[in-house]
């Protein structure tokens, strides 16, 4: 066993055989050249405000240069997390101590699972869902179930079901242009789940990263939002879809004695965020004009969502379903035909085009025949002509 | 259950009843005004290059700052990667691909937990060790088991019995200027270590945050760079003390199929570290005089390590033993006499000085009556003046 070059490590259960998510196998596969890539939601660089974060980062150096190089607190900062009650105070009153600042929301979901996951534990999550949240809450021992939803998101009495069936440790939702369905639910979906949560006292943890990418009209209130939810929901949010991804800011609203425990496992995790992006962020969001850049970004998206509909509607077999997204980042459609899109994303690569198989986005029984696109990244040209090489691929299928 | 204002989370076991860190409720303490803290590792930021750092940043937006802002690789930027390989090769052939980014010591010290430790496996630390470590360990089911140490760290017959004893996951190591103790082990006893850990075919993970921290001489090749050690070790280094430590820059080196799982780990946990910070800190190494840096700081700590151990002579009660460190951040006192630290603590903090009882630093069956001080923080006037404190403190208790 100690010979050199034989040295194996004897890994932990719950990483042993685990593969790498494929979306990040996908940007790996995406990075040669000459691929049009559907497949992340990463956001069209030409829309950062460089100049004002920038200006943030400068700002911070001029000011506070010790500090943001200096240890700091586990919660994050104060003025980030001030910044961040702030914003949630249109739907909800949330104070800066309510607040635990994580390194991207990726990490809160860890941290999540981390303070409320035993091996074994249910977590109810929609069908589909994100599939990197199901990789933190299952490294972390959770069974996941799907809920089944509709063009609404999760219904609410197969929730109820579901809930009263496995007593789940939490349910997880994305409500607002999920991530991968494009799904919104409505007001009255909304309050008709908080329904069900209240009744049955399941926690809920929300992710709300896309809320604000809404194409018309004002972000819908999250569900933590509706009377009596508050204090049973852990929300997420997020900056990498309203300043830019790079950063890694993100943060985490809770009331009572969890939050404690969300602070603690953060802690354990990584001490701290970066005091550098935290303070910049914070800058940011206290001088820059969020509202500004997002009127800028919605309409682009907006065109693009419709560009990416309407060439789906041409280059898809028929009886192929499509979403429409009304905000976010994401498109899912479901093929049928018994086509597996894992196979027929090989060929469109040969073809220069990449999307995510859907299987991934379910926390069992996948639907093989479905694929999320993004719709962000290229422009309306550019998605039509990866588009007509999906087409390709999949006369060629 | 669900009435408002009643909602409990059902915590995870894992943090049920888990206090926060002792050392995190004393930099709250701390922050009380006129409390001259010895408490936290905390480098004095009279001796950050903010202007280098400041001017890596810029060059970062200025050269770079779409892809600074954007999503990026689970394993960190090449760039920072051949950095941290440059760096090792002093040591030991290193690509960057073997480099895995982390935000943060810490964040490495829970990826290479929550890719080695199932529930009940056994890691062997030192005893006193790294109480944070302790925490990562802990949460993803380690049994911790302290390995006797002497003035030169684990003594290495004890190490081969308790690894006979218990077949560890692993062996957790801070070979050079020890957290707690400031121990630094000496070339001869981290060969016979290499020697126990290769015949045994035991994984290290060993961790090296101070060993540019030496006050005279050149640092210590890491074990992992020992003949055969390369293989079976898992090496953590972060630039929080030889840059600054609100950057959250870390990584760690390894060979072979564990490189994949510990990015999988990473992934999960975070997604990616922040690229703002990860390019700074890049440009900094790649153009910042490093050496010239640690050699202003070096003979200051000096300094500062002997002006303690000089007033702790004076105060602390006959028959204390107090660690003489020839680098890092920390002295360990072991005050005897049945003293309670955490007590003495309570009275000292009254006083005006903070210090971390030594209990936490135990895996188990804590030596209640040691503490530990940092050096690094204060002027030889202002240590002075914190240990007269903790004089009159001793003379309380």
């Amino acid at each position: 066993m100690s010979a050199q070059g034989e040295f194996r490590f004897r890994l932990a259960d719950r990483l042993d055989g685990v593969d790498s998510s494929p979306v990040r196998d996908l940007l790996d596969a995406v990075s040669k050249e000459g691929v049009i890539s559907f497949a992340g939601g990463v956001p069209d660089p030409a829309y950062f405000e460089v100049e004002d974060i920038r200006a943030a980062y400068d700002w911070v150096f001029e000011n506070h240069a010790e500090r943001a190089l200096q240890y700091a607190s586990s919660e994050g900062e104060f003025e980030l997390r001030e910044q961040a009650a702030f914003r949630l105070e249109r739907y909800m009153e949330t104070t800066p101590e309510q607040i635990q600042v994580t390194t991207g929301s990726q990490e809160g979901l860890f941290v999540v699972a981390q303070a409320l996951v035993n091996p074994g534990d249910v977590v109810l999550v929609e069908r589909p869902t994100y599939l990197a949240a199901v990789q933190a809450f299952e490294l972390n021992g959770a069974r996941l179930i799907g809920v089944p939803t509709d063009e609404n998101g999760v219904i609410p009495h197969e929730l109820e079901k579901l809930i009263a069936e496995h007593s789940p440790k939490f349910v997880y939702l994305i409500p607002s242009f999920q991530n991968p369905s494009g799904v919104c639910m409505s007001v009255e979906r909304r309050a008709a789940v908080a329904d069900v949560l209240l009744r049955t006292g399941t926690a809920l943890v929300e992710d709300d990263p896309y809320g604000e990418l809404c194409f018309e009209g004002e972000p819908f209130p999250p569900i933590a939002s509706h009377p009596g939810m508050s204090a049973q929901t852990i929300l997420l949010n997020s900056v990498s879809k309203i300043i830019a991804p790079g950063v890694r800011v993100g943060w985490m609203r809770s009331e009572g004695p969890i939050q404690f425990t969300l602070t603690v496992a953060k802690q354990a995790i990584g001490l701290q965020s970066p005091v550098t992006d935290q303070l910049a962020v914070a800058r940011y969001l206290a001088t820059a004009d969020v509202e500004a850049h997002l009127d800028k970004v919605r309409p682009v998206y907006a065109q693009r969502a419709k560009a990416m509909y309407r060439s789906l509607q041409r280059v898809l077999p028929d009886g192929a379903e499509v979403t429409q997204p009304d905000g976010g980042m994401f498109l899912w459609a479901r093929l049928g035909h018994g086509i597996d899109t894992a196979r027929l994303l090989e060929i469109a690569l040969d073809e220069g085009v990449a999307f995510v198989p859907g299987a991934s986005f379910f926390a069992h029984d996948p639907d093989r025949s479905t694929m999320r696109l993004s719709f962000v990244t290229h422009s309306p040209e550019v998605i039509d002509e990866g588009l007509d090489r999906l087409g390709r691929a999949l006369a060629k299928y």
